[in-house]
């Protein structure tokens, strides 16, 4: 996928901007927290900070991000014109870049400030690359930078808020045509390559996942496709996403039955999981704990008598990665602020039998929470 | 993308033995080098030992696989379904699963052998994930995975490489139809979009890049799709490969004239460019180095006067990667042994103007080189 950006020249200037900020944010965070220098490779942090969707390469791309100082940006010679393509290039980001015999490791860690002796590296830099840098700055103490940049990330701004809004439309739509493809007699796995080209066709740059636990596959939350032919009455739980042209991601689960009649006790936790996922939605407001969100569904699971049954924590962060900070999950005590997104997704399972989950994105308002998915929560029966 | 193997009972049984065969050799190599054990996240290395083609999540899983000792393959509850549901069951490894509120680095280093003080970490480990398993065991060295699995990896099995043969057919299936999508008039962006739907039409799981690179952009090796419209008489470098159902990567770059005659100066270093690279294919057997692969090519390209214009190395490995091991770049002294697989792919470019690449994948036969794509590699005008 190609960051598109937007078009007017306002636009990119705000984009500029923004990115100009965040860099200035990210430096603020790294002196809070006693780092010398951020190291950021290809991935979600680097297009968070500089808009430089990078190739995910063998060959070192890193910036370097000192607490105080300006930030340079480490690229194979290879790619540096498609870094100046990007919106490095407006933010004046300098671009250092490497010959394919030269040691960029060594490049890299001479551009740390003097006498550094902490780094975070971003928290999915590939190992390889964390370990050359590491010996080639042995007195260099790493820690990942997650902490530091989740500060930033997870707090989304307004046009964030509305870009996830925008892949919340985009997934819905794809839900809404779940009747073209789901019915009974075709395989999960045929279902699934419809879905995923549906996911692009509905305005998805790329899909990255689709589960379509059929019968008793939907007892196992993370199933994938499998040659299994969905039955008549079968349970359907269909959890699917993508990311969008503006580099956001959907996520959404509904749960279906395919043409017939459910299982006869399915109805009774459905019902118990409907209210405790609208409980869930309910509770979200700025100042309540991550953790509480969770403890809210799993209460009225609990009391229902299915507390055994819901095997997962209630949610993730999204924005640029699926999942993100923070995550909806007891032990988290992070009190919600305006502009944190996250699925509510709570699921009940009966193993070797059924299952069922529902899944939202919710993101934090001033007062209340937001849902960003629409399409409606009650069990949709698809004709055969 | 999900590991579909193959499906006959003797296949079945063909693909565990491959893989505890596997398991077997990277324990005798840890043994060689003097490494405790690997420990393996999700990713090709995993795929490659155990079949399993596990999804990259937050949440950890990790193969430990101890030098001397049965392996274990770390899982979040949530996966175990899908994990057993993979090879891994056939394989007869044990499964310890983590749930959402337990700490699985604690778990994952509490299966080291005792007095472990070296482990290999995947290269491609979340950074994030090797620092919590440092930090979990502060006294164990860790080093890249790499230098141990590439002794394994880059030897490819008869089996394997008419794995990369069926990709190397796919890919051209996609160049063959070049002339359907690649026209004046259109953008890069269109033709690419039509490349990806056709790559996966001919017989790949997944399109995993496509470089539509006309008139100066082709100067650009690495040039991502833009919206710049294809002229008539525009040099067009497509550089295009995809995934298969059976976990292997395709990799072709052809170049192409769209339409028109190609500027004046451009069959003069088309032709240096197709000699080199047909030098490079010839010279490939065994016993020689993958530097001296390079040192041919770039020998007649220097010749030539365009030595100057030839900016990368070679080529790179191919197999459950795109880019893996052996490098085909000066100062790689390794020795070219049959099963070896990768990339030929010399360019010239000629920075704001034009460029071409030509890219076959050759695999190291008992007595030469086999190339693995077969289109045709002399300038293809394409009607307009």
């Amino acid at each position: 996928m190609t960051n598109t950006g937007l078009s007017t020249p306002e636009a990119a200037l705000d984009e500029t901007s923004e990115h100009a900020d965040r860099l200035r944010r990210a430096q603020a965070e790294a002196r809070r927290t006693g780092v010398d220098a951020l190291l950021v490779s290809p991935g979600a942090d680097l297009g968070y900070l500089t808009g430089y969707d990078a190739p995910p390469l063998e060959r070192l791309t890193c910036l370097v991000l000192p607490a105080d100082g300006d930030p340079r940006l480490v690229v194979p010679a290879l790619e540096e014109p498609a870094a100046m393509a990007s919106p490095v290039a407006g933010l004046g980001l300098e671009v250092v870049s490497w010959q394919e015999t030269e040691d960029p490791y060594a490049l890299t860690v001479s551009l740390l400030p003097s006498g550094a002796t902490a780094v975070a590296v971003d928290d999915r830099m590939w190992a390889v690359k964390a370990l050359a840098l590491a010996a080639a700055a042995p007195h260099v103490r790493q820690q990942a930078a997650g902490p530091v940049l989740r500060e930033l990330r997870m707090r989304k701004t307004p046009a964030e808020v509305a870009a996830l809004r925008e892949a919340g439309a985009a997934i819905d739509r794809v839900h809404d045509r779940m009747g073209e493809w789901l019915r009974p007699g075709r395989t999960e796995r045929e279902v699934a390559a419809d879905i995923a080209a549906g996911i692009v066709a509905e305005g998805h740059a790329r899909a990255d996942f689709g589960v379509v636990a059929s019968g008793p596959n939907a007892a196992s939350p993370h199933a994938e496709p499998s040659d299994r032919t969905v039955e008549p009455g079968d349970v359907v739980v269909v959890d699917i996403g993508g990311t969008t042209f503006a580099g956001y991601c959907s996520d959404s689960t509904r749960t279906y039955v395919a043409g017939g009649e459910p299982p006869a006790d399915f109805a009774a936790y459905y019902a118990v999981l409907l209210e405790a996922q609208h409980a869930q939605c309910e509770h979200v407001r700025p100042g309540v704990t991550a953790e509480s969100v969770d403890a809210v569904g799993r209460g009225i699971i609990v009391a229902a008598g299915y507390g055994d049954r819901f095997v997962h924590r209630t949610g993730h962060g999204i924005g640029r990665e699926t999942h993100e900070e923070p995550y909806v999950v007891a032990g988290n005590t992070l009190e919600l602020e305006p502009g944190m997104a996250f699925s509510v997704e709570p699921g009940i399972y009966l193993p070797g039998r059924h299952g069922a989950r529902i899944e939202d994105i919710v993101a934090v308002t001033d007062s209340g929470g937001e849902r960003l998915n629409q399409t409606s929560r009650e069990l949709r029966v698809l004709d055969a």
